[in-house]
């Protein structure tokens, strides 16, 4: 059993960072009015969120400038319209999806940057091009994290060479992320081990991003809290892809660091995050989710049935447990 | 860390309780239609669920017939007219509220009615009341469940003597009630241990029926599943008073006996209570119910705040921060 300590105190290295318009971007495109994203950025500084995830580094060449929102690219001059010198100490982070980022060029020097932390997404199998994007971020000053993304479907085995890996590049945290929204505390609680284990060794935290798809994305991060994971993923109202990310606004009224605030997170939820919701922007919880969550699957088919409107859950229920 | 079998396996003892006429009931002031009554029970039956709450044997002399669905009440005939003999392998439950119930005139010998258990409700100042109540049902033949309520405000001194009392009864089942949606899974760990405890020494059975006012409602019954509670509360689509109860899909998803089946869940979901959610009926987690939740507070305040149809949550905050 948990000692309750670790509900009433705290761990001072615990950091909070805000995911809403990198994973909530994956809901709108990442069109976000600039009047959003600078309540956004004056939320985070009052609630003493420690790191504001922007977006992603999405290579041009790959995708669209015209089809999506700014945050989705993240240029130096798009954020600096919103944080100008970031005088704060709230600091910036992007994401920079492996094989889908031109990290050599579009990522510049931090000293010319108003970014911190790169946080660097991948999946098993292209673990040696994540320790490119690293060793790169690392050359040019940044703090990094790796984040290993569906890590439900992936073996201990491999989970223990990647790990390895990247406890012998420069990046600062491990990250587990349960793309699938599919584990249960008890399993968080075995590869936060796993995790915890090699970042001791090799002088690395661990971080957590967990999605909602069984409803257990606090539970599985307040899990983590316990286990001794310290970076902590959230995004307001939840607001993420397919079923959703673990609520900020739930993280800081659970924590007991007094350096966070819950009330300008419940003055931005109301003013904004309803907002996005009352105007047709959709994410959460709900049963295709469950389903797709359950069994372990990318939530790609339920966010499909989402987006075409469809109500026929059993329908669906019927295809994917058929897909198997 | 919890044996990971725990996950894979299953306990044959696990009983699956619906309460979703009895809890949903405090949502819509329980106006069902006999449609999804009716429909309700054939899908606990395919479901394998073990036990369906059909609502509350309210007094009707303090409660006006007029203003009320009958479910409140469950008369014998209201109850035949679904379930006529009732010959399945689910057993019906109806809830005594004690001090709300006139169960020496309302509940007739067990052999003359439906109804399979009495589910006596109490909270921790009423325990001898509660003796009464459930020395008169077994007198009648009843299996008998005792829900001790609001939890997490009562202390465990009192909690040790509640549960002595109990367990010197014919009372079957000890209920832990988190009526505040207030507790995290370390905590269900200590109290579900405490309940063990006296159940194993008086030879009684656990249950949990949780809320989902910080989105814990299934991981903490998940959490007690694991540290040895046999009795859960779900109710579809989670419906039930303000944030609403664990969700019955998600349980069926999640446990592992064979004979739980999700798809009429799932069918059931689809067809009725995504309708009642099109109606208009409003339960489920929204920032007012974290807040009563994270305070420790009875939601009334926030059921309140709901049918008013407020937005102001950052007013509501304050106003609940400052009564204590």
């Amino acid at each position: 059993m948990k000692e309750l300590s670790k509900l009433m105190g705290y761990r001072p290295d615990i950091k909070l960072v805000d995911a809403t318009l990198r994973d909530g971007g994956l809901v709108n495109d990442f069109y976000f009015t600039d009047e959003f994203v600078k309540k956004l950025y004056q939320t985070n500084i009052a609630a003493g969120v420690d790191y504001m995830e922007l977006g992603y580094k999405a290579s041009r060449a790959m995708f669209d400038e015209d089809k999506f929102g700014k945050w989705k690219f993240c240029k130096e001059d798009d954020i600096r319209q919103i944080v100008g010198e970031n005088d704060t100490d709230l600091k910036l982070a992007v994401m920079a999806d492996v094989g889908r980022c031109d990290y050599k060029k579009d990522i510049i020097d931090r000293s010319e940057s108003a970014i911190d932390l790169i946080r660097v997404a991948t999946y098993i199998n292209t673990i040696p091009a994540a320790v490119d994007v690293i060793e790169d971020a690392a050359n040019k000053g940044y703090e990094i994290s790796c984040n290993i993304m569906a890590i439900s479907n992936t073996q201990e085995s491999d989970i223990k060479v990647a790990l390895d890996v990247l406890g012998q590049t420069p990046v600062d945290v491990f990250y587990i992320v349960d793309s699938n929204g599919a584990l249960f505390p008890e399993q968080i609680a075995r590869i936060a081990d796993l995790f915890l284990e090699f970042a001791e060794k090799y002088g690395k935290k661990v971080g957590i991003h967990a999605h909602n798809n069984q409803q257990m994305a606090f539970a599985n991060t307040v899990e983590a809290v316990g286990d001794g994971v310290d970076w902590l993923d959230g995004t307001y109202s939840g607001m993420g892809r397919g079923a959703g990310n673990c609520a900020m606004e739930l993280l800081l009224g659970f924590l007991r660091n007094p350096k966070y605030n819950l009330y300008p997170a419940i003055r931005f939820v109301e003013s904004q995050m309803k907002k996005l919701i009352e105007e047709g922007t959709v994410w959460g919880y709900d049963l295709q989710y469950l389903i797709t969550g359950m069994m372990n699957q990318h939530p790609r088919t339920a966010i499909q049935f989402t987006k075409e409107n469809r109500k026929d859950y059993s329908e669906f229920y019927k295809e994917v447990a058929t897909q198997i």
